[in-house]
């Protein structure tokens, strides 16, 4: 098990120190993601112009779209595994008959 | 193409109105998720002590580490899928030449 980490993050200029299981490697990296995204939303006039509370729910918005976008991804590549371990299991049928086929012929010798 | 939605959507009681190529059901479902999330973190005492602007970075950041989980596992997957990729390939290699043998010793006779 991982001992508990303590680690301060800079979030849209604000300090925060988070405790937990994961490396200090990974939350600035999520903080760093969330950094960027603060960043580009700031480009954005139609953004700026809201009220803070409402810039930071549109940024969980955002954030959670990903989430849901990479769940998708998720289901998706699990699809494929599950055709693949049929295509899998197909051949190794395949292949077992063949085998038995090639060994009976070469035994009638 | 699909056409534009603009949906309605309440997140911890403020109403949004979001635009994009999503469907309602959609940005519905993304919604709730982060209501769930406000749900959770407000029977924390630490978290309804924090500020409001406070709060509303933690739950990024909690939605941000469930899309690098996320992340993860899908490279996690992209490996097993490569990996199955390598034995389908091995197993029709190993198919092939069996088939050939066999064809072989069918011709022999």
């Amino acid at each position: 098990m991982n001992s508990k980490t303590d680690a301060d993050v800079l979030i849209g200029g604000k300090l925060f120190t988070l405790s937990g299981y994961e490396s200090e490697e990974y939350l600035q990296k999520v903080a760093s993601y969330i950094n960027k995204k603060i960043d580009e939303y700031n480009k954005i006039d139609s953004f700026r112009r809201q009220p803070s509370d409402r810039q930071a729910v549109l940024l969980q918005l955002n954030i959670a779209d990903d989430y849901f976008k990479a769940k998708r991804q998720i289901s998706i590549l699990e699809d494929d595994i599950k055709a693949k371990e049929k295509e899998l299991y197909d051949l190794k049928h395949e292949l077992i008959s063949t085998q038995i086929r090639l060994e009976t012929e070469l035994n009638k010798k």
